[in-house]
């Protein structure tokens, strides 16, 4: 097709992650070390530098049927960042895009992945920009926050931009069609397929991973020709505020009206997702957060195709091992990571009342929920690498929740709230370890840093309680720990049955919370916990259509 | 993977059906000429000789929950086929259903594609008594009903498999991931990716192409490893039976439960269509027929993925022409053809009330509509080759609609009712034309051979009102006659809006409302006409997710 600068200057990131997901072998685009040699020397003060000076005034966004500002984003570190956005108009702002989207969406697919690619690059040379403002809105300590913030979100982002890219290729754009008539003249046409985009995409971000859970959406709904029209949690506006101002910067550079992409900020005072959710111009939604709210957008924005990742209880079997301390170790970092606000957290933890074999002799229960309480309390002994790890807690309703259950009768550990140098007022808090004692007690999901040890029968029972978990309130991680390949076998039948990805005896440096872009699929969209994957061939290809034209040759 | 012979022997025919679908230029895997050299000599004999077989008695399946029977098939050409089909109880059925697909769902891709290729390989052997079949349920002729219920179905069938293969193969069974961590040693782990099936998929056929229409989402749930109900619709059940029955033949041989696929038939006395749709089993949906009912099934089956085929309003736009005579001819041929009952024959013709240019000179707006009339009488005055092309009125709803419709004032030409011999009480009618009067004369779709001539202020005016219709009443397919590389260029410019596929000029051997499986996608899934197209990748790659396991490999 045609040969954009931009396209070529990229092609070559597309190739590769086309391959790496193909290969599913280790790969990344954007390196996810904030390291100087990488970013360069001043990268991280100019950075922090960048994130300063949004703080405590408006944000410069020129946005269509902007009127008035709103914002009232907090730090979980203990400030108020200060920042406020243009308010807009809905039906100005829909307007605007509707418009805009129309020679977007008829630029050829070349053009449009070139320019997407340039937004990602740039985004990725603002990563630590844009790990501050992560930080600080999501309460993710600083390493997370650049690297799920930044590099991986990227990573992310690019992914469903392969995807989309190859099945948009997948047709060509033009065909000569031959039909043998015996002896007669063959039938000859020309073929002519346009990918033509749906509308508006709509991507709902969320409180805990701003860029995370929507560069993917949102990348595939550009790449595809939609428009977009992001609209932020209240509380994590600035990670996608900077994100959209970047490609509007792009698209502008390029020719085309910066409204292909737009942002569309509210507060808990008035709402204005369930209006721009239904309205006719958006084709494409893009959420993750709360069941409630995506099961509504599914049952109520029929006129839309709609992506919700949701709640999930996720699960952690375990039947015996052969490394024990590794164990409780991967263990104790999982729970501590970003204090269990992660939609990968395990919440339940699943030991045979009679115990289990490890390579330091029989553990009773009580000595492997005993284990797992201590392995936990010592790796966020020091304060600092605690904080570091652990982050603060982003919301007053995981901080109102962790303060319920902390006080009940049966817990195993205690949390414990960590002071920061720096942050006085930082909201940092251990996890808080319980005791399942009814089954109502630990099946719906508690987000945040509050997970169960819950006794079984034994493995199997385990595993049966798994399933039906699963099956009924979702989950998007699943872990295991056995010695014994039969038990393996069984919990891998489990997954497949139930949808969600395993993963077996994690003892090192991977945890179970955590997924690699271009090898692993982020939630399988087969339970209730998500509709969708990240990222795979049906969480793009329904984002356009083909038209195609047809006509006899002439002479 | 593993070497499944029946891969192995339709390895090749895969192979060329993925690049057809990805070169777009003509192929087919399945002859459509009903000669004795390419099927054999007696070929259309034991075809007659095998239907003739079915009739009057009950048809040989045995079916899980079977007890009693059902069956009240008319052929069109007037007589009873007298043939009955085993009742199924919902239950025992669902729950046979759901025991049988476990296996097949954990089988290998390769090894269910050689099954699925192999079934289709047979169907097509016996392609002639499936026409005799199509012939006496749906009314096709027995020229259509060989190649459309056979050939063009089957390739069809193939076209999906194709799709979902290439889909499937894309992710690896397996990688071996190894991520560089510095100094240290790297991080390396296992994966293993598993197509895990989304359980059982329910086939809804309709009246006139039982076989087309069905074939793409029955062999897409199958290669993806799902269980399969396939639900006639009462009038046209046989082509359905004969195709379950090989199906359950074929998995039989191959050492699987028979139970993957079956038939449930039923009768308008007691429907069992929404009792299966909102089964919890049930996961996919694939229907054609009434928008009411695909309507229903999209905002009522949710827990399953819906893909509907529903009604449309087809237009084509005169504008001017450089071949009159043969447009005419091409146009008198469309609307006659199986006497308008395709989800793609045009309804309304738009023309310029001032006429337009044409290689004959100019043409007032009466001299055109005329034109058409007189041609589609002259096409259909012999009687022979009337009956062959028009074929027979499948329902009795068709019939009194085109009854009501010619006592009215509006009547260009009138339907004529054409003898044909050996069967003296076919329902076959020459197709009727009526002049619009007013906009609500024609907007809703007439199912049968009842087509506008529209006077219009001008080709703008024309296309206008095309788009509108597109999007408020949906289509599957739209023709324009010019002479202006402009306006077909406008044309392609509301096609695309609209989201319609579109063909100009169309004089010779192609006709608007046919499309060639590999080359022309059938429907966008991008107007209300219908939510997919036959075949693309949103068609099939929901109908299986991907369940991942990872582990670190042992030292």
């Amino acid at each position: 097709m045609s040969a954009s600068p931009l396209f070529e200057k990229h092609k070559d990131t597309l190739e590769k992650a086309i391959a790496a997901s193909r290969s599913r072998e280790y790969w990344t685009a954007y390196p996810e070390m904030p390291s100087p040699k990488v970013y360069g020397e001043d990268a991280n003060k100019n950075g922090e530098v960048a994130f300063k000076g949004y703080l405590n005034k408006a944000f410069d966004l020129d946005l269509p049927g902007a009127s008035g500002t709103v914002g009232g984003e907090k730090s979980p570190y203990g400030f108020d960042l200060g920042v406020t956005y243009p308010k807009v108009d809905v039906d100005q702002l829909v307007s605007a895009v509707e418009a805009a989207r129309k020679d977007w969406g008829r630029a050829d697919v070349d053009t449009r992945a070139g320019i997407c690619l340039e937004i990602l690059d740039r985004v990725n040379k603002r990563s630590f920009e844009m790990a501050y403002a992560v930080m600080h809105t999501t309460g993710q300590g600083f390493m997370m926050a650049f690297q799920a913030g930044g590099p991986h979100a990227q990573d992310r982002g690019l992914e469903a931009i392969a995807y989309a890219y190859e099945d948009m290729k997948r047709t060509p754009a033009m065909a000569h069609w031959v039909k043998p008539q015996g002896k007669r003249d063959p039938l000859v046409m020309d073929k002519k397929f346009t990918i033509v985009p749906r509308g508006i995409g709509l991507v709902i971000g969320c409180s805990t991973f701003p860029t995370w859970n929507s560069y993917p959406g949102l990348f595939a709904d550009l790449v595809t020709g939609n428009g977009v029209i992001v609209k932020p949690h209240p509380g994590a506006v600035l990670p996608l505020a900077i994100t959209v101002k970047i490609a509007r910067e792009v698209l502008k550079e390029e020719g085309f009206d910066p409204n292909v992409i737009t942002l569309a900020v509210d507060d808990a005072a008035a709402p204005i997702t369930k209006e721009l959710a239904l309205r006719p111009e958006v084709k494409l939604i893009d959420f993750t957060g709360s069941s409630a709210f995506g099961n509504w957008l599914e049952e109520n924005a029929k006129q839309a195709q709609v992506y919700t990742e949701k709640a999930g209880v996720n699960c952690i079997v375990i039947d015996s091992t052969d490394n024990f301390r590794g164990m409780i170790g991967n263990i104790a970092f999982t729970l501590s990571l970003y204090s269990g606000q992660m939609c990968t957290t395990p919440q339940n933890i699943f030991i045979p009342e009679g115990g289990i074999e490890t390579d330091e002799g029989h553990k009773s229960f009580d000595e492997v929920a005993e284990a797992i309480a201590k392995g936990v309390e010592k790796f966020n002994s020091d304060d600092e690498r605690a904080a570091a790890v652990l982050g603060a807690i982003q919301s007053d309703a995981t901080m109102q929740r962790l303060e319920k259950y902390a006080a009940g009768d049966n817990v195993l550990l205690a949390p414990r709230a960590v002071p920061m140098k720096g942050f006085d007022n930082a909201r940092i808090r251990t996890p808080l370890i319980l005791r399942a004692t009814d089954d109502s007690s630990y099946t719906e999901e508690l987000f945040g840093p509050i997970s169960f040890v819950v006794s079984t029968k034994d493995t199997d029972d385990s595993l049966k309680t798994v399933e039906a978990s699963v099956k009924n309130h979702g989950a998007i991680s699943f872990g295991i720990y056995s010695t014994s390949d039969e038990v393996l076998a069984k919990a891998e039948e489990v997954a497949c049955e139930a949808g969600v990805a395993v993963s077996f005896n994690l003892t090192g440096g991977v945890f179970v919370n955590q997924t690699a872009a271009f090898s692993d699929f982020h939630a399988t969209g087969a339970n209730p916990a998500a509709n969708a994957a990240l990222s795979d061939t049906a969480y793009v290809s329904n984002r356009y259509r083909v038209v195609q034209s047809r006509w006899h040759p002439k002479g």
